[in-house]
């Protein structure tokens, strides 16, 4: 690819920590993304989730928010449960495709007494 | 899931075989799609084609059309390639994702002299 193509911020977190319950929320992000489109798709089923800010999937939880300052294509997961816990991909579409993996823990909150 | 809920035609082939050089045609019939969308995933590298009518990915050479008569979303990859064959999945955006493979071959022509 030449300079200008897409590439992402290699320093993200690639491991999140979430709680039950709680938003969880996976970052992406992607300099000189141009006329390209950013992606969150789910490794265990092969689902796609969002495509751009576009909500793909029927599950209404999953919601993708574009912060410009910072390049950052955030997926939030709501009220998110156990079985959301796993590996979810950034993905550009340019060819060949380029992902970035994030793995998702979902913990419960320990309550200190 | 309820009677209305979208579903594959599993009489569709599931092995497709085509020409190097020609475009490969891989079908895919949903039955009460209703709102929801179908795409077409390249399994290799998770890459997602086309999102409704709308291709995804920058390679040009892929392309959904949607025929109402049969309500089939016809994948179209023009100029095959030996490296475009494997298992391309459509996808429907129900949750759970409903996913229907198929494979498929690209052979060289044979001539007969």
């Amino acid at each position: 690819g030449s300079w200008n193509e897409p590439y992402f911020d290699l320093t993200m977190p690639r491991n999140i920590t979430s709680l039950v319950g709680k938003s969880a929320y996976l970052g992406c992000r992607v300099k000189h993304l141009g006329n390209k489109t950013v992606a969150w798709i789910r490794h265990r089923d092969l689902h796609i989730l969002t495509v751009g800010t576009y909500t793909y999937t029927t599950d209404q939880r999953f919601q993708t928010s574009y912060h410009r300052d910072i390049d950052e294509w955030t997926l939030q997961i709501k009220w998110a449960q156990q079985r959301d816990a796993g590996v979810y991909e950034c993905q550009i579409s340019t060819q060949p495709v380029r992902s970035y993996s994030v793995n998702l823990n979902i913990v419960h909150h320990h309550h200190h007494h």
